[in-house]
């Protein structure tokens, strides 16, 4: 897929095309490989913006940036072989070619390719680095996530929990917050659908939040606020609610809540920790490897062309865990 | 004055009422004094406001919290004797009674009262502890700060200048930005009634913001936002320009920029650096000493009655440097 137009608002068939289906030949130095399966994030919807972001924009006619797991199938490359598999942004195509730079050689017989992209992927790193060094937590502290039946939340909740922490996850509907509570171990989940989420914090996080990751912005970010303790950090992960407007950014009303609390609110960006993601993955393994960490993927089957109505799912809140498209 | 009634929006005249004209005597273990100068900060607006904060709100009936400069006129006190003068939250009267406790004796001859009301007072610790604890400012670093003409403002500007740093002051009107150019040292002053502030300050910030010390919120805190550097550190002193609206606080729109910049913007309270007060105190007076500071102050004379009329010159942003009422 390439990005044909710049959506306004939310994102429509007409501002995708196809990529070429042409199987490219390696040079000298590079592989070629197989698509096997496609991350799908949220942040994609920012990638697609013509403005100063942490990463250039997208451009009209490119290949639309993503991650995604390939199978070498010819190789020039000395560290890589046929039938390798190898994670990297290698882009939303069927075929690609890569000299190897910020690719990784993943084994799927340790865990599937949804995981690699997952919790073992950027996912998981992001997870990690923003609950423990951004939001710097600590041991029986009371985390708070938005967005936690995502991606990002399922692994954070449990990495809070994990550390001792009582954990409250803010997902939409039920069936997503009796999976919270039910097989993550999450201590309470609040239905954003059908709850007041400030009014639903407060008895659920005692004394205040002292850290709240937030997936979503605009009002979930603003009920947050609202319940902070003293000294508390607010990690700003995502915008999920806020990235397909089109009328602008609403910004977080109840941001002096960090002046009465002093409390901060920090940013953050997972490519900055690159040189730590080996020790990060390795203890998420560990984790799963011992049962305490449960990954959740939601697999969609199909082709690359089936990658624009995928993307929307996220932005509807349809997938638990993990959004990955599997090429069939 | 006494708050008879909770403001919703601008305080108006009835929502205040005298205080009693009657001269105490001190009991067993407390002095009496007769206050000489009134401190009027814009927090005193978040006071009247029925809702948790760091303080409680002042409650319907009481007299009006307020810093003050007293002197002492009958004492049971041991460490208080007749004529001394003496700093504390006195309150909007013209005769106190007090036991001591969170004072401070202060001499004349060394300041103005209004200077330890403000550079030497609650004002310089907010500026210093604000600037260089929340900040963490670092030499050479750029900094814009807003309400730059006012009491924090003026201080935060020239320590940053004297800590070796590029300082862009945001005031309203040509003579406020030009004082602070031309009498302060401020590397530029952006006029927010007449230029466009997030397109003014581009240019004067080279590659971004390090720190930003907001005292107004609003538009402002947003242009600022949209010009942070990777790395910015935000610190939430105040937000002047929406502690009269009776509609809502504004939220940074721009908040997303936390996230691109990997940035923070984080509140605090002067009253937490209590411990850490005589280190800042000897500090800026040091540099008033030197002449690498210089104060400013707006004294106004009149009456208790006075305070009313005296506070609201703060939110149409008339004065300069700190507003002090000196009781006549």
């Amino acid at each position: 897929m390439r990005l044909a137009a710049r959506p306004s608002g939310e994102v429509k068939p007409s501002d995708w095309e196809p990529a070429d289906a042409e199987v490219p030949e390696p040079g000298e130095g590079e592989f070629a490989g197989r698509t096997l399966a496609i991350s799908l994030d949220p942040a994609m919807r920012g990638w697609l913006d013509d403005r100063p972001s942490y990463v250039p924009p997208v451009g009209l006619g490119e290949v639309m940036r993503a991650g995604s797991v390939v199978e070498v199938t010819a190789s020039r490359h000395p560290d890589y072989a046929v039938g390798d598999h190898v994670t990297g942004l290698f882009g939303v195509q069927t075929h690609v070619v890569s000299g190897g730079r910020g690719t990784l050689k993943v084994d799927l017989d340790r865990a599937p390719a949804a995981t690699w992209l997952g919790a073992l992927g950027l996912t998981g790193m992001t997870a990690y680095f923003g609950l423990l060094d951004v939001g710097a937590l600590a041991e029986g502290e009371t985390v708070v996530v938005s967005g936690a039946a995502g991606a990002v939340g399922t692994i954070v909740g449990q990495i809070a929990r994990i550390k001792g922490c009582r954990v409250v996850g803010i997902a939409g509907g039920p069936e997503k917050c009796a999976m919270l509570v039910d097989e993550l171990g999450f201590d309470a989940a609040i239905d954003y659908r059908a709850q007041d989420v400030r009014r639903a914090l407060r008895p659920e996080v005692g004394d205040g939040i002292d850290v709240y990751f937030d997936n979503v912005g605009g009002e979930i970010l603003d009920a947050a606020l609202a319940n902070l303790r003293r000294g508390a950090r607010v990690v700003i992960c995502g915008a999920i609610s806020q990235y397909n407007s089109a009328t602008g950014v609403k910004g977080p009303s109840n941001y002096l809540s960090l002046l009465v609390n002093r409390a901060r609110m920090e940013g953050f960006v997972v490519f900055d920790y690159a040189k730590r993601y080996g020790e990060a993955a390795a203890e998420i393994a560990g984790w799963i490897a011992d049962g305490s960490l449960t990954t959740r993927e939601h697999v969609v089957q199909g082709t690359v062309d089936d990658f624009p109505d995928t993307l929307q799912m996220l932005f509807r809140g349809e997938n638990v865990g993990k959004l990955v498209l599997e090429l069939v």
